[in-house]
């Protein structure tokens, strides 16, 4: 019979089991009101909630897929603004019936990954809850003598850059929903992009140490959806871009899930994406060369243009990316 | 028809109508992937859940009782360290059937409180959820010159003194609990105190700036739980104390409340307590005239022994508290 958590201190006592008491910039550590923090200076902050039956299913996401993916989106945030990840606070609302091992399991997982980025954990809340729910809010700092990668900084000409391979969360996504033993053994790598997500915090900084970059943000609703937002900038005239996707834009999973599924030409899916965590960016065109030298695996795809409206091929693209609000996911 | 909210668009822009988009410290707005902050120097950093069926409910908090009190129990732990308190980001679970004007109301309530503060929406995160939830993270900053409020750095002989009216939030939510309508007629204070928790900023900044303080604490779980945490210290000798409380302790909405209700002696209601957010603290007892001249209302109400556990007028207080988790409210 599976351990269940006893009290809140049981709780707490796990926390602090599984992630470190002790950080030279946690002057105040967890455990009284407030952590103080000796902040590091200009703050990044940003807050993602990862919540059952909206943004995952334990079904099919391991207690340890749930702890790195909700960490993963907020780290991605501080990524797109070419910062440096420097804590993060969370909240858990769960269900008591939950064992033990879940959760160890759970922050074990988001435990390595803030340890890959030097973060910790300086405090956060509990609260019993009907569903399983995950708040995170982080903190970073800006680019030791970088740009801060905004939005809305394209100028006609600007050459977009990608980094991430868009749509294939999607389609590990749709693959799970469908069967996730079939999706598992067929689609490993989409699988992996929706359960696990990279953080691009590496090249988030590479890209804001980078002369020529007019910003960047991450993708999470689908490319379709944020390039618009990334392009549209309330101080001055709108812009739209002219999309031609390199050859190796498409994944081959994605391929591969848009032939079997029939749902549709896999450049358009990769288009609409959901949840790919990719870093969209865009470039002066003289200074592309040297963007792929130092992270060759960004791909241009397209060209800034002054005139609204998303354009593929010659064609206009009508796709409607994804509104956790108003659709039904 | 009450109109519902549309989308995600929708949804921000009546954020940025509630709640100002500027403010000095806030060097990159709401919109991009992360705001970017001006640090106030060291950072105070708490985070709440606020759930429907956990911490409220519907029927008898109104949206801008919600908006509110979500706001209020981060002010309270900025409060509890003495610090004053500097932005916030909010992130919401909406059930997509609640009309707008809910949302409006309950932002304006929570601006109104902010502005009271001075404090700022940094930014947040929204999703679409089967019942409403908030997650606030509050940022603040030390008191200039003053001491950060600690727990764990009583010493025998200390008093304890608490600013605010321990048990009165219980009564007014036992109350509710059992019939609104007669709540706000016969326990109008306790339903207040429920409903509306006062942040005692000020009064945590003034305990910062004043001598021989050993300290402060948010009671959220009730005396009989919190003060045992208080006097807890990891490095040192457990304390306990002998609690002997003052004429004025116990609100009378709480005798009365215990009266009619038939829950026993109303003093060991009120220290039972729970979501007082009262501030407790311990004082120097040379230094307990000056508290009071500076914080009249404050209530002295025992002292520190050197040998743990509570006692009440002579007798031990054998009284648990409240464990959000372990507990069904």
């Amino acid at each position: 019979m599976p351990e269940p958590l006893r009290s809140e201190e049981d709780f707490l006592a796990l926390i602090d089991a599984c992630f470190p008491t002790a950080h030279p910039d946690l002057l105040v550590p967890r455990g009284d009101d407030c952590a103080l923090l000796r902040s590091p200076g200009d703050l990044l902050i940003s807050t993602d909630l990862f919540l059952e039956h909206m943004h995952f299913r334990r079904s099919y996401f391991s207690a340890g897929d749930i702890g790195h993916k909700a960490l993963a989106v907020n780290l991605s945030d501080i990524a797109a603004m070419g910062g440096r990840p420097h804590s993060f606070s969370l909240s858990l609302a769960a269900p008591p019936d939950l064992p033990r091992a879940f959760f160890r399991e759970m922050f074990e997982a988001m435990a390595e990954l803030a340890g890959q980025h030097g973060v910790f954990l300086s405090g956060g809340d509990l609260s019993k809850g009907k569903t399983l729910g995950v708040c995170i809010t982080i903190l970073g700092q800006p680019a030791p003598g970088g740009q801060v990668l905004l939005r809305g900084r394209c100028r006609p000409g600007d050459l977009l850059v990608v980094l991430g391979r868009p749509g294939l969360a999607r389609a590990g996504l749709l693959a799970l929903e469908a069967d996730p033993r079939a999706a598992r053994r067929d689609f490993p790598a989409a699988v992996a992009a929706h359960l696990r997500p990279l953080a691009r915090v590496d090249e988030g900084l590479k890209l804001a140490a980078l002369p020529g970059v007019r910003g960047a943000m991450d993708v999470s609703d689908g490319l379709a959806r944020d390039l618009p937002r990334f392009l549209s900038n309330p101080g001055g005239p709108n812009l739209g871009a002219h999309l031609a996707l390199p050859p190796h834009f498409v994944h081959p999973e994605v391929e591969a899930y848009c032939a079997a599924s029939g749902c549709g030409p896999a450049d358009r899916f990769a288009l609409l994406g959901g949840e790919d965590y990719a870093l969209l960016t865009a470039v002066d065109p003289d200074h592309l060369p040297g963007l792929l030298k130092i992270l060759p695996r960004a791909l241009p795809m397209g060209q800034v243009s002054s005139r609204p409206g998303l354009v593929l091929n010659g064609q206009p693209l009508g796709l409607a990316g994804f509104d956790h609000f108003s659709n039904g996911n």
